[in-house]
């Protein structure tokens, strides 16, 4: 390291680093000391690079922000409760240096993490002459227990936090206005706003996934890969199969305004879109009237989108999709739009 | 994510991600759930660039087991024993894609990994356009306490562990094998793949450091920046000054053949290069006998190096480097060569 590392670093230090529950030393040693107070801990890790899960050109406070919902989303999943996190930044070098772009991540971040009461605790701060790449862990607290993937039983119904799919329309209205070939949606002008923001700034659900737990939900994941396939990821878990009623996927009034019967749309946006950072959860019917009252309480509607089956004896789609109580093949469902 | 990322996953799951102490929930979920038995944790992270911290075409069992001894260093500096850790790759697409490389990769990680007890609980795998990075999160336990950087007193001895210098010198080598302007140093051929074998595989001083801590040593911190940019670290954190004597600096044999009394490659190679992984602790001469003790019983060598002074009114700089018992004037010996 050199002048320029520390300089970065203490800056991050000044402004994000103050002390937090259980911060024994905080940023600026060799490691951070935390104390758990006899709880257990749940941790996850997220990357992101530029120009492949954020425009390079992106606000950097909206940055900050996203870097940390994002992981905060893994917690909400387990009903965990955040505390502490640690940040690398892999900077390409800039002329103009990183000071004002720090200053606005920093206050994008510390907006978070203020309202989710995550402390920032160490991390790394590096050149790259590659794309700014953001690295995060998080660490939290199980209280009680935790949700997990592979604890869908059959007969549970399959809920869902929020709404889906406004991400991934705000997603290809951005790609709209920069003009990429392939991408030609008429864009709902009046509603950009609405999906821009969801897509920019997502909300983990933090308070219903610990409530959630608490009242005994044994299977939830967070939703950052498409409905379709992170609801894939609990039925490989369980070893189970289910059906989704498509029309029930919960959308946004804005993203209903742009939707309308559109097959093609229900399909890329709300079905196997990513980026919602909502929960999916199984849980039995008898909690059901438990889990409104929660969704209440934490002013978050959920709705029931379908039903764990038992498994197959014949090898079949692990889902099956229904569109107003009729079976539906849609080509090609399975393959997401990323990278790898 | 799609096919091949969740494949890399699953690869790296088979070959690194088997149980460990404390690991209630491993990789596979959104976040890992863990056991701290009630103590406390020490946690740090660290990101290694291709083409800054490592060559691009290292070999990847080399670089599988660096990524994570250099983050095990700073637990070794803190006196914290490791447990778990985090690991995310973003990696370049190729061609002939990364299977084989991981598998030699995870062999790296894995030898070292066993050796201290470290479990992988978790992770993220992404693609870049830029150079391979990687980013490693450890998770540590603290029985009784921890050392710091701050915690030095006027009086101290300086202490290193193992021997200085060598990572650079044969970082200097590499240079010159490969061929780059300005790495004209005639290369020690005979010491060439001892000076390299520290390079790629540096030993964190887990026991060393856990011992010192709880033999009552109060300060340390890993030797990574460069012996001299490091203890400036103590000094500065301290609030204090120091002397050091520059020829006490511990050399490997290989290293003392080929330094011999060239004082520009003393301060090149053990007081400013980089990499070294050893600790620089600072105990009461009172300690002494002990400290003594607990190098002989982890068979690794220690040596006192100069010793902790007064904070000066006088704005001077903060080490007095002597040569012989001579004050020594080093040109230019504050920048250490870093990007940042």
């Amino acid at each position: 390291m050199a002048v320029g590392e520390f300089a970065l670093i203490e800056q991050l230090q000044g402004r994000l680093g103050g002390g937090g529950k259980g911060v024994l030393l905080g940023m600026g040693d060799d490691a951070a000391w935390l104390d758990p107070a006899g709880q257990s801990l749940v941790t996850s890790m997220d990357t992101l690079v530029a120009g492949r899960h954020f425009f390079a050109d992106v606000d950097p406070a909206d940055l900050g922000w996203k870097a940390l919902a994002v992981n905060l989303s893994d917690l909400a999943a387990m009903g965990a409760q955040p505390r502490w996190c640690l940040l690398s930044l892999a900077l390409p070098m800039r002329a103009e240096g990183y000071s004002p772009w720090l200053e606005a991540f920093a206050e994008g971040w510390h907006t978070l993490a203020e309202s989710t009461g995550v402390a920032l605790v160490g991390g790394d701060t590096v050149a790259t002459d590659g794309p700014l790449t953001l690295t995060v862990t998080v660490l939290g607290v199980a209280e009680q227990g935790i949700m997990r993937r592979d604890a869908a039983r059959p007969g549970d119904l399959i809920w869902v936090t929020g709404t889906l799919g406004d991400a991934a329309a705000a997603l290809d209205l951005a790609f709209v206005a920069r003009g990429l070939p392939g991408y030609d949606f008429a864009g709902p002008a009046t509603q950009a706003q609405a999906l821009e923001a969801r897509r920019l700034r997502p909300l983990p659900r933090l308070d219903f996934g610990r409530a959630a737990q608490a009242a005994g939900v044994a299977c939830a994941l967070d939703c950052s890969d498409g409905f379709l396939a992170d609801l894939d990821h609990i039925l490989k878990a369980s070893g189970l199969r289910a059906r989704v009623d498509l029309e029930h996927l919960p959308l946004s009034p804005a993203l209903r305004d742009c939707i309308d019967q559109d097959l093609v749309r229900w399909q890329r946006w709300p079905l196997t879109g990513g980026d919602d950072y909502e929960l999916i959860f199984c849980a039995p019917p008898s909690l059901t009237p438990a889990l409104l009252n929660i969704a209440h309480s934490c002013a978050l509607p959920i709705t029931a989108v379908g039903q764990i089956l038992p498994a197959d004896s014949q090898p079949t789609e692990s889902v099956d999709i229904y569109w107003q109580e009729r079976p539906l093949a849609l080509p090609g469902i399975r393959g997401h739009q990323h990278v790898f």
